[in-house]
């Protein structure tokens, strides 16, 4: 990402103080739009795996063949990939009011019930990112037994986008 | 359904070209509304099953009982219950102006990672239906371990209605 | 509650009635907001467990370590917590127009296929409180294999408040 010209202060800025890279290869696993934009300024985006590079890092189930550890940094990948489709939907991350909602479901054996912990990692990058007040959302993080190609997290979001540019 | 007097151009004409009949038979599985409509011009649809009749046609989980095709037919029969439904409450289905996100549960077993194919009919009969533009919407599509009665697949969509009228 | 000020035609005199205390003992089991408002009106309700002064009163799944019965006091427990959440953020609960949607994740054996009757436990107080027109949701209510910290039952809703005051 060449964001030279950004500052601390804007969000381009924020995700290159994170060490993100926005993901170069990705592109849906099937009949669907990564993001919708609706209303008036709402933004829906389809669940997101957390590939890099188009690989899965981690392959299983937490409490299983994947540790808390690796599940926080899907968790995270799963932010970076939402970011990565964001950016080449709306042009604009700064265009981001709020993250509204977080849906976050992760592959669980019968015994793990730590999901709140696995998804802090994903809500954590979207408040050093977007800040408290914009990028703290509401959420749900519940555990399936599974998910497509046996990744490890999958999460959607609802955004509200600033209606006619954003304000200062 | 009667649409004889329908053209190409308009759902109805399309829906039956695409060879499907509404459910004459279909009733909520318990205390919620099979589509609510708010805002200026949303819709939430509840998330609805697949029985044909009344009767499911298959039970049980992907990778296990059902298999794909059926799946798959499972998956498109949800998106006729569905149809069904929102013709019933909001009385002209071409006042969809988009499906924004589809949300898909699919029963599956343990090491079932397909959901995503299963779920491409539903998605792939919204776009028959709707167009490209108007459905193709964001989506998830996860794997659970068990759904009400037995079910296979389980489906429910966040709706763009048109304000004021079907625009031109 | 002090409530000895509200009457049958208010949200908190048939709180009241209910018998409903709202949960004093209550905070996020990680990053996120209990609620977010957004657009003109609405808000999102983040997943809420079933803790009764923090604590779980069951833990396990539905069809094994849990009863229907107290799968059913579990889910009203979620919407008494819910409730305690939306009156902490937006202070009055009057403001409520309509439950839009209800997403109801009921941890679940493999062999148990009653999710829509535990969770109407959860939608019948709703009408209870607000009504049938606008405490009769859509809805879904699906299983999964496990939920956080082993809860039964987990609650999430969209709700519509009114914009520029309550309508009389």
């Amino acid at each position: 990402m060449n964001s030279s010209e950004h500052t601390e202060t804007d969000v381009y800025g924020r995700i290159q103080q994170s060490g993100i890279q926005f993901n170069p290869e990705q592109k849906p696993g099937g009949i669907y739009e990564p993001v919708t934009v609706f209303g008036d300024s709402l933004c829906y985006v389809s669940g997101h795996n957390c590939k890099v590079n188009g690989v899965l890092p981690h392959k299983g189930r937490l409490g299983q063949e994947v540790t808390i550890e690796q599940g926080c940094e899907d968790a995270r990948q799963c932010v970076v990939n939402i970011l990565t489709s964001l950016h080449n939907t709306i042009g604009d991350l700064n265009q981001i009011k709020r993250i509204v909602k977080v849906l976050a479901f992760v592959a669980s054996s019968d015994t793990f019930y730590q999901q709140p912990k696995v998804v802090d990692a994903a809500s954590q990058l979207l408040i050093d990112i977007f800040g408290e007040k914009a990028g703290k959302a509401a959420r749900s993080a519940v555990g399936v037994n599974v998910l497509p190609n046996n990744q490890p997290v999958e999460i959607e979001m609802l955004i509200e986008l600033y209606t006619g540019g954003k304000e200062i």
